[in-house]
């Protein structure tokens, strides 16, 4: 399988998230990645090359332009307010909830930190345009190998992406790796592309993205969100708007679910892809459904991740498989390698 | 002047705000009201009471039951989570903004301080509950003391309300004192109220709870909202919605404004209300125009606070004054009580 690897990714480390009245050391590390590249290799699952940049327009069928814009300038406006900023994590402090407008972008830095997010949670750094951009690069070229003959791609990249939307960051996200993967396929040509998010949070993200489109189908097995991040999206009555209706599939699952009770959903949601027909396939790859996992309450064992991978593998599609979550770091490497191996030995 | 006293105030005593990714401790303390307590006595300004306590119903029109439950209950819930909360001020960390929602509340706590709040400056504390239903006793009393003959009276408490909504806290803000107060007018009999909002930022709980009705005019001076808090709302283009429409008038001015521009904005404002002839007035009263201000950039000296009385009085209505910000602690004191005195002696 080839692997697409964003070697900018260590350009992001945050040092801290503010959760429950506090600052905490940050849990989504580069670390992460690292474990992952060294199995890679350990394993030799195939090359490892870099991607090609691609230009800032393609970001535009996903991200609005004015967010982009806010991405690339934060860290410049940030330190502008003061120097001493340069040593701290940029975190937001204040959002425009319901009755207040998110028409306009106000001048003050701080406010518009609050207007692109959705947490305080998702330190905004020196390196987090750079690292989230090589993501960015990475999704497209992943995806545009499937049509140059690829079965199957891999996105090895940090920050993950699925909690991003249209103009906002949170959930350690900034840019949709998962949707940018998707639209490039439907522009080279795929006629309906699914994605399947199976990171223990819901893929907030990708949902509202593709909400009220048909052309992309949206199958999520999380969290209950209303116990777990992303807290307000995720429940099993969304199911899409307007076009979209019927085109969007959450799989919520209580805290404690165990290994079989998860691959029970992943066998709903599979047969709802087939249904769909699509010409390709984006897995938001996430492995915090392990049972070790610091924030997370699945109980999947390293030797699940295996079945996951044949059980994909059984669609039968061109596969972008994209890193998004999982936090135990030690054995984050072995269980999503463990996916790409069983997708490519079935 | 009649003042009601909010005698349970200093039990919301916040520890840190989280503001620019720094816990920094609260701008928003009990001696402010102190202060002003102390230059009430020292002037003789008219007695000094104890609200009577209103049932929660009476909140329910202004505040919605689920936010009220919430309110009552969070401190509890927060310590439930970790002991070692009881130490801690509980603050959010993510919010369901654009594409979220908000329809369903959350079993998770972090979640439900998220749906209903709008920012992290905001702490809740063991007493904030307290505190801010004795702070809307006091409105409550003090508008149906205008029924009882009394031409004037001042509610002095905290927190403070006007950046609350129909069912969010924030700015430093639980319950809405000033919505509370209107609303009690028109209950006793008013046809239209008036609600003039001096305090340097925009009062966008107050604008949203009634932007859609005609019964109150919501008439504001304060800071641009492109460059202060809320950011969010408060703009010029902001003039009512449906019934509403032509029933909200925002005077925004830049930072740095003068002590003659300020004054120009309060005769737009007077004139205003004066063409709408209410039955009766609410002042949300902050006194962070001062010049001296820490955390505002107007330019106002404690002399012009009697003017502002003096103008007010000229309008010739049954006025309830309502305590808002103002955080220079020593002349916070002199310069709200300047406004009374400027009243009664006019």
């Amino acid at each position: 399988m080839l692997t697409f690897y964003n070697g900018q990714h260590s350009q992001h480390a945050g040092k801290v998230e503010f959760f429950r009245g506090e600052l905490l050391p940050c849990f989504e590390k580069p670390q992460r990645v690292d474990f992952v590249l060294a199995e890679l290799q350990r394993r030799g699952l195939g090359e490892i090359v870099t991607p090609q940049g691609v230009p800032l327009m393609s970001l535009e069928k996903i991200h609005s332009p004015r967010y982009l814009h806010f991405l690339r300038h934060a860290w410049q406006e940030w330190v502008a307010l003061d120097p001493a900023n340069a040593e701290r994590d940029a975190l937001p402090a204040v959002w425009p909830i319901r009755s207040l407008r998110h028409d306009k972008e106000p001048d003050n830095f701080c406010a518009k930190l609050g207007l692109y997010s959705m947490d305080s949670g998702t330190p905004l750094t020196a390196g987090t345009w750079l690292a989230a951009k090589t993501g960015a690069d990475c999704a497209i070229n992943a995806a545009h190998a499937l049509n140059c003959g690829e079965r199957a791609t891999f996105v090895l990249s940090r920050p993950p992406g699925h909690h991003a939307g249209h103009d906002f960051f949170g959930g350690y996200c900034f840019l949709n790796n998962a949707a940018l993967a998707a639209q490039h396929l439907l522009d080279d040509g795929a006629r309906r592309v699914a994605i399947l998010d199976i990171d223990y949070h819901h893929g907030n993200g990708t949902q509202s993205i593709f909400y009220q489109r048909s052309d992309v189908l949206f199958v999520s097995i999380h969290a209950n969100p209303a116990t777990d991040f992303p807290f307000y999206l995720g429940y099993a009555d969304e199911t899409g708007a307007g076009e979209g209706a019927g085109w969007n599939l959450n799989l919520p699952l209580a805290q404690g679910s165990s290994a079989a009770q998860w691959f029970a959903a992943l066998e709903s949601a599979c047969l709802r892809i087939a249904a769909a027909r699509p010409d390709a396939l984006v897995i938001s790859l996430g492995v915090d459904t392990f049972a070790g996992d610091p924030i997370s309450h699945f109980l999947l064992q390293t030797s699940d991740y295996l079945r996951i991978g044949e059980r994909i593998a059984q669609l039968g599609l061109p596969t972008v498989f994209i890193f998004e979550g999982g936090y135990a770091v030690n054995e984050v490497g072995v269980n999503a390698v463990n996916v790409l191996e069983g997708f490519e030995t079935w």
